[in-house]
């Protein structure tokens, strides 16, 4: 079941409380390539780079099932940058860096064996772009999911809104579900979001878990208490590929099955901090991730009699 | 099993944005006192109050099996008094008045038929105070669980540390264990602070759910998402109420039950915060405690085939 991806690549420099990156290998769409590629084989990447994108990791990619055929390469620009300083929450972060780069540039073409794709992953982007691979598609696929953040909530929010009407699910933090809803309390915010057009919805509150409203039901996955956060770059990134790899690998959206993809998702973004980068993603085999998954079965699991 | 709560039971004054009281009963004695009378009728108060506080509060508590003889009234003063001013977050609050009065004499004597409980529960109060009760049981109970505050960390911390080496566990909020452990990570800290007397602690961490740590097991279990949270007053006394109330009934210390006993004490505060005070702990019934333990069940059940 192929699974696109669509999103930044790029190049992001981070310091933490605990260390302080050069230039290292950064993006959604890498993030959540990753991350899915440990659950589906066929995932589609569509995506702009410069010349200065290292052919290592591209190949590294390649290697894991990533199709790159969606990868357009710009051979006289460079990459999209980022650079950034987190707080010691680890939760908040300041923005030192963006350099657009090639990513003002992109208008993703998808090539024609993508457009049958059943699963479709939107990383943050602008929302007319996120809607324009959306419009390319031969068939409504099976699941759209997408990513966005407040800043096109204050710069693009009528684009911002048509975008979020054509997804199946989102993915927001709970600053942005508050910001989207003008609403405080999630559980007001999450009824009026999915009056907007996504029958599911992701809050994401980092180091407190995530909840999935689907119509009057709503589902809660922690995230796993770590001694060390060492880099939260990527995390949300991570948390998505996997929900939708374990999505596309199981065939099945059922809102049964979506608690387990938040919970493989949790499980992912639990790796994906424990390193700078993607380096983790990377590392990791699949025994790794069933014992992960294993934790969070101890982590939340209790019986209540009902006397 | 007969169950020993200690604490104050006072007036307290709130404002939220959502609304304001006079003078309503509080106090953290009370609030565990009504959560626990669901579960157990063996109660036995040890707390203080003035010639103000209401005859019918009291003889609510008696006809719930709550045994008072353990709450010194003093003819002549008037009972604690805290008023105080949520933000709208409903996770910070700003003091306005605390008037001691009869809790700056509280030296408490338990009654004689108080001194053989197998459960106690010390509320926030004077470290020197809780360590007072401990020393006069007759025999070591099956448990003793303590409450604590940041204002000790700063004010009496060598007596706290003296009173935590006493306890079974420690209850105390996310803000709290960094400040006890100097450690920003809740799992370092939660090492940490189990290295200081208690077999088991529990962070709470307000909407986001409480931790419960016990040697290198950890369960976590999430705050049930509401859309209105009216008054968080009380709401970790009734959590530390809800949670002994159900060890006490069931009898059994296991970390299984535990586990099972945070997600009562969650649910219970759940209720709690619906209404101002202590007013929803009063009307709830067993069928609204176990529809609503029901909701805890769906709200973090999911299935992983480790396929």
């Amino acid at each position: 079941m192929s699974l696109v991806v669509v999103g930044s690549m790029a190049f992001d420099a981070i310091e933490t409380p605990f260390g302080k990156t050069d230039k290292i290998v950064g993006g959604a769409a890498t993030y959540a390539a990753y991350a899915a590629s440990h659950f589906v084989k066929e995932i589609q990447q569509v995506s702009i780079v410069g010349y200065d994108f290292p052919k290592e990791e591209l190949d590294e990619l390649s290697s894991r099932g990533v199709d790159l055929s969606g990868v357009e390469i710009v051979p006289d620009k460079k990459s999209f940058f980022w650079s950034g300083r987190y707080h010691m929450d680890m939760n908040t972060r300041d923005t030192l860096i963006t350099d657009l780069n090639v990513l003002g540039d992109f208008d993703p073409k998808l090539p024609e064996h993508f457009r049958n794709a059943e699963f479709v992953m939107l990383g943050n982007l602008l929302p007319r772009i996120q809607s324009t691979v959306i419009e390319q598609m031969n068939k409504r696929p099976k699941l759209i999911i997408m990513d966005t953040m407040n800043f096109w909530m204050e710069n693009a929010m009528d684009d911002l809104k048509v975008t979020i009407s054509m997804v199946d699910a989102l993915l927001i933090n709970d600053s942005e579900a508050r910001q989207l809803s003008n609403e405080f309390s999630l559980v007001k915010a999450a009824k009026k979001i999915l009056t907007m057009g996504p029958k599911y919805l992701i809050i994401k509150k980092g180091e407190h878990g995530a909840l999935l409203f689907h119509g009057n039901n709503v589902f809660f996955a922690p995230a796993l208490p770590l001694e060390d956060v060492f880099d939260p770059t990527g995390a949300g990134d991570t948390f998505a590929g996997g929900f939708i790899g374990h999505l596309a690998r199981t065939k099945d959206i059922s809102f049964e099955n979506m608690k387990t993809a938040i919970i493989v998702g949790s499980a992912m973004a639990s790796f994906c901090v424990e390193k700078f980068g993607t380096e983790r993603l990377k590392e990791i085999t699949k025994a790794d991730i069933d014992a992960r998954l294993n934790e969070f079965v101890q982590l939340v699991n209790f019986d209540i009699a009902l006397a």
